[in-house]
């Protein structure tokens, strides 16, 4: 991901250095277990623990260098770092990675990476839920038109829009708990996953300590569905935020401006056209979940591991574990800031309303119709009928609102009320269920 | 779905049959509701429960035609099946479909199909699952060699490989139901989702008798996140599939004969080679995870659907929902049919484990040479020459094995007694854990 | 596909009738060859093609059951077809297929089939672009607004819009002439692509026959290489359509009503709303869209087949092949119609242009007054300052339009006389390049 | 993509420094046609080469967190970038840019940059080229097993399986000239693509400059059907990569030992297991490969822009333009470094020829006796009988060949002379067409 779209305490679970602490407190934390069951001297353990301990924490760019220099040597990133750490730790170092294998380190290092990243994107979570449920109860009540195929259906209100979308991240939220169960796994197992050279308990223990599960049966590495449920968690996610983006969009789009972006003092919509206020970080999400989304695909391609595993999956995952989750970081940080700034029109959204006659409510008509016992069918082509009318002759100078032409048609006069037709042309008769969903939605928030 | 690849049963849920008697259910249950709250007469939704009953019992190809001919005057496929119900039901039908909005018919009775669908899934899962366990105990313990990188490791049992299968889907049943769940909700809000003409009453009426959960906020239609959460997972699990399909394939190679896929008498492997016997069934299934999987990006496409709703998403679920249930549906049943069949070979995995001269086991020797307190490093090199010394001969006359190439190295001998190789040696060590595995992974099973 | 975006014609070509006719296409003209260069005997070859195009002519579904019963037992779709075709030809058929594999004919098969498909998409697309083409003419002159990021930009002509849609369906249609020439490649070359059993000029006899190209190195199979790019470059024709799709969604959303797809009567937009008249053939074109697009990646997938092939790609391709081709088809014709239809509003687009007041013009005021000597950075501070001003009173009771304010403002008013002024705000300015550009790119049309 | 998988050249390409030098070209350029055409004085498009030059030739990193700093202000990456460049040109600065909108700098950038990008990668399949035909020439004649399903089928030369490949990236060579042609065209057309602002022959001589085609119809920007086409072709070289990437792992298998990948001296392939020598250049080319490909569906995502443009691409292209070229420049590199250093054991090859009893020569045997005038069906069924004869009691004490089984099965004797029965066992005659291939494939290389 390029910095552009990059937080600095996500990108800092993919540097080096964190990747190298968690390798380390992996393996010393199965020398202490190996040294609890009696597989290794108490002492190593101590010494490991100590010297790593100050090692890591003196950890520098001399370190990384000299990492790389081995790894150049040895092709293999591991047993290059195994190396560094014997210089520090001394003759010790013999007992570190007994039995192991470096799968183990590689494998329980990603769950790790993986479940810090994932509680982050949680917070990130919770701040666009703690927006839309500001902004809903804000606008519980602002009246707004409803769309379907982006044509004027029935009113609605604001608020309700954006507690829809609060659902969908509460939805979200769950999924990526669910997710992170999924890579909160541990495995210490050996060669080809059978603890040939390993008890299961150091697996145990060293799980217990970092948080995670052990693993039911690793091969070589934790099967790659686990990963592959992540992504396709992080694609249904960033989807959601693809959603509100086109929703924002739209809102601001030159005919509607029911809603607009916070636009910055000194900031410059465009070079040439010094009018314009451009949507341009609900665009901006909206490509950056296209990205997100595309992570999907590989992560599925790379569960089919040879027998007990290639390394086919690696040159993926250190590409899309910090791409996926950083660009993800950053869109959730970047949707929960827009919309806690958004910039929000009741005035226009009233407007709109009412803009195309009032034929949004011919559907209230309608019913009206049938209840007073005209068919189904004769009373959606009698509403229809003055709705197209009106249609048709919007913005001409003999032009009349539906409410005009319902209201002469005599068809609907012998039937309903002028009283019962004015209930059926307004708008409030629409937010009655507002609380009663407000309740179901925020209830546990 | 081809019907080469379809099964009945899966098919029958996608039947416009199937999806006619759905909506008739929701109708009717709606009507029942209705009445229930006052909104129509009691007598009305007794005689459209009565009517319909009897039309949906009596339905046939002359009934579809019917509703075909209606849809292709209206173009909308809702009103031509309430016209077809209204011809069936007569007058009383005009309280059928009150204040509902067509989604609310399509999205809940698609819930419907899914969960249908799901249900068969999990039985398909359920008979992989129950391949898996049966010939995992039964060949706990057969000694295979273990591979990464497709180069041997080390040994390992034959069962065990097959309970790591066992375990994935255990994990993919449970994902399974998350996505049952997921997309078990029923909609009855009317047109943008504010009951603006309907009883919230109805559609928790609707949901029970269905067996579904009321949708916290539903726009015009349930939103599509959850589809896509839905697909997804049956994603992970055609990557599952094509997992255990990828290691028949690569088991019956000509160069390993480990397995091989139950030849019928009859079939032909090759028309132009008499001596072929291919793992056709496990290639085909490799195809069918590619064609699942591919549903995933359109599924997550489908979540940004404009404002309260577009119908972008239709013309994508008529396809790959059944495409990918029916799919899935005969992958399971096909992957659980050859893994029960399968025809597996012990002696040739022996065989096999030997092949190499026995330097699958250098790393037990590394690991007793270590213990016997020479560093890591030294330990690697005196083995690793050892390995390739083996490894550079194999086949040449004076080609030595490997258990004799070490057996002489004087720096082997100095440190290890004949026994201690020779249990280092054996292929037994590695199957110590294989009990303490099998029980974690077949506990609750 | 599902037969409701399924068109008779690309459905038949992926019939089981239409594939049997290839492959005894293919035989007959093999054996021809074989009779050509002495391999087989020339009455043989004959009695082939005489005996075979008659069981061919009266083709029906008992032959299509009978070959199916010869699978059902052999299950190997081309040794059915060959029984039978023994069955009808005789003695002499012991001469077919010699020294063939059956890739030799499925292939072979495939690319008649795909070029097939390609012939028709070819037609669709010219179809496209003669709709294009006409209605962009018929508004070549007719101003709308441009818009980026949905926002109103500067001044354009409908028929540019339309002119620029031509332009990237020429460019499909000189792709769709490269994936052609991809995929029509014949391949006669036996087992694993050596011709062992089978002279070379054989192939090319029958390549040359059916209109194809000889392969050049074919291992049992034609390369997947060249069915990916096929199904890429329909990939990437979906997107085109989706784009056009989009536009006309656009254009119809109430808030613009710039143009409408055709509404038939009798047609119903919703059952709930009887005012509404819905976008449902450009959102379905969105769908479908999503649907072709999605054939890229098993496409992609099944290039790397295992050494001289597997056949994992087979029921990738059973499915994709027709769905990609059929779906394609669909909307390609769809589109055309819709496009030749769309009911276009050039006074509402006209409307639109003026609706914010003029701030459209902003751009060329800018440049004006930077023409006149003011700095851009100061030039662009004016006219921003106008466009804002405008912009935050639009539609309050003294909201005044761009125009006034920038008359009025004394730093314009010093350096632009109230002529140069007015012409900066005239829109016919932006049509000037208009004839220049179609005549670029109908050049050739 | 991460450091580890790029190298300098390519990424050079994508160094905001080349994006700024560029970006000056093309202001440049224009204002020396703006000068050539009376826009601008000739002395300012002068003034503006001159100082421009000087500027982009001290260009460091000063100068980027000098336009980084205006950016951060202007929210707008163009327009700080011309302060930046007003600051070092001076006043005649306010003719850079006249009539220009952001993207025709940016998207005739991103033209230039993509074909750089394609320029290399040209280079790179070259390079792979070179090495598939020097190791095809080389292995002309090495005798190996072709195979179908992974099953033994029948001899082919390894040369000639070179030569597949090589065929297949002389396609992809081809596919990527047409790829930089899609992508090498400029836009200097304004705001939404009218030239309301800017002479189009300015664009003509832009174009002509840098290389480059005008774009037939500009939006705002150049339409995205180019890059998805451009992306498309990544992915289906990727997949070739893949191709090639999968066939040397699977002959590099402990089973097989056909071929390995070179082991560099110091490299340790296991830090448990110090006999393993791992493919894991091939490995990480697969997981690259997918990689790439993912790439292509944002690509294709990014086409349906809304109206004269959105801006939700950029995001995307900002991440996938360098990642997709950066990780296949690499993977081309070490592909063709691979291959050329790919150990090759053609006396292994010879041994897993026969290595099943000779049955990989039933199909030769099959097609002299039908020759000798026994039924095709009757042929199969003798030949088959043998032929599993032979393979269910390979290896066993009574384990007979192939050969012998056939020899002395009366039904053969009685029609095959021995020495006709030792010529259809002779591996040589498969490959008699390879010079032929080898001609047709090599003819212009």
């Amino acid at each position: 991901m390029v910095p552009r779209y990059s937080r600095p305490e996500m990108t800092a679970i993919w540097s080096p250095a964190n990747r190298y602490r968690i390798w380390f407190e992996i393996e010393a934390l199965a020398c202490e277990a190996m040294a609890e069951y009696g597989a290794i001297p108490k002492d190593a353990a101590i010494t490991i623990r100590e010297r790593g301990d100050a090692a890591m924490a003196a950890f520098s760019d001399t370190d990384l260098a000299r990492i790389d220099e081995i790894e150049a040597e040895t092709r293999h990133d591991v047993i290059a770092f195994l190396t560094w750490l014997a210089e520090k730790v001394g003759p010790d170092s013999r007992f570190v990675h007994l039995g192991m294998t470096s799968s183990d380190v590689l494998d329980t290092c990603l769950s790790v990476q993986l479940t810090q990243a994932c509680d982050l994107l949680l917070k990130d979570v919770d701040a666009v839920m703690a927006a839309l449920k500001r902004r809903a109860f804000e606008h519980k009540h602002t009246v707004t038109i409803g769309r379907s195929h982006a044509i004027h259906a029935e009113p609605t209100s604001f608020g309700l829009k954006l507690a829809g979308h609060y659902a969908e991240f509460k939805r979200n939220r769950a999924r990526l708990l669910t997710a992170r169960r999924e890579i909160a796994v541990c495995a210490i197992s050996g060669a080809v996953g059978t603890y040939a050279h390993i008890d299961p308990r150091i697996e145990e223990y060293v799980a217990d300590k970092l948080g995670l599960y052990a693993e039911d049966v690793s091969t070589q590495v934790i099967p790659r569905d686990r990963h592959a449920a992540f992504f396709c968690t992080l694609g249904v996610i960033a989807s959601g935020i693809e959603r509100l983006a086109v929703e924002v969009r739209h809102l601001q789009r030159s005919e509607l401006r029911e809603a607009e972006e916070f636009f910055h003092p000194g900031q410059k919509g465009s070079s040439a056209m010094p009018h314009k206020r451009n949507p341009v970080l609900s665009e901006n999400l909206t490509g950056l979940a296209r990205l997100v989304r595309a992570h999907v695909i590989p992560a599925l391609e790379n569960v089919a591991l040879w027998h007990e595993r290639d390394i086919s999956h690696s040159s993926v995952e250190r590409n899309i574990c910090p791409d996926a989750t950083i660009g993800l970081d950053f869109a959730l940080a970047r949707l929960a800031s827009m919309m806690e700034k958004l910039v929000i029109y009741p005035e226009r959204m009233a407007e709109i309303v009412e803009s195309l006659g009032g034929v949004v409510h011919s559907g209230e008509v309608l019913l009206e119709l049938a209840r007073a016992g005209i068919s189904r069918e004769d009373s959606y082509k009698i509403v229809q009928r003055n709705a197209m009318a009106t249609w048709t002759k919007l913005g001409q100078p003999d032009g009349r609102t539906f409410r005009d032409n319902i209201a002469s048609d005599p068809e609907v006069s012998a039937k309903l009320t002028p009283e019962a037709l004015d209930a059926a042309l307004d708008s409030s008769r629409h937010l009655g269920a507002v609380e009663r969903i407000f309740a179901r939605v925020f209830a546990d928030a």
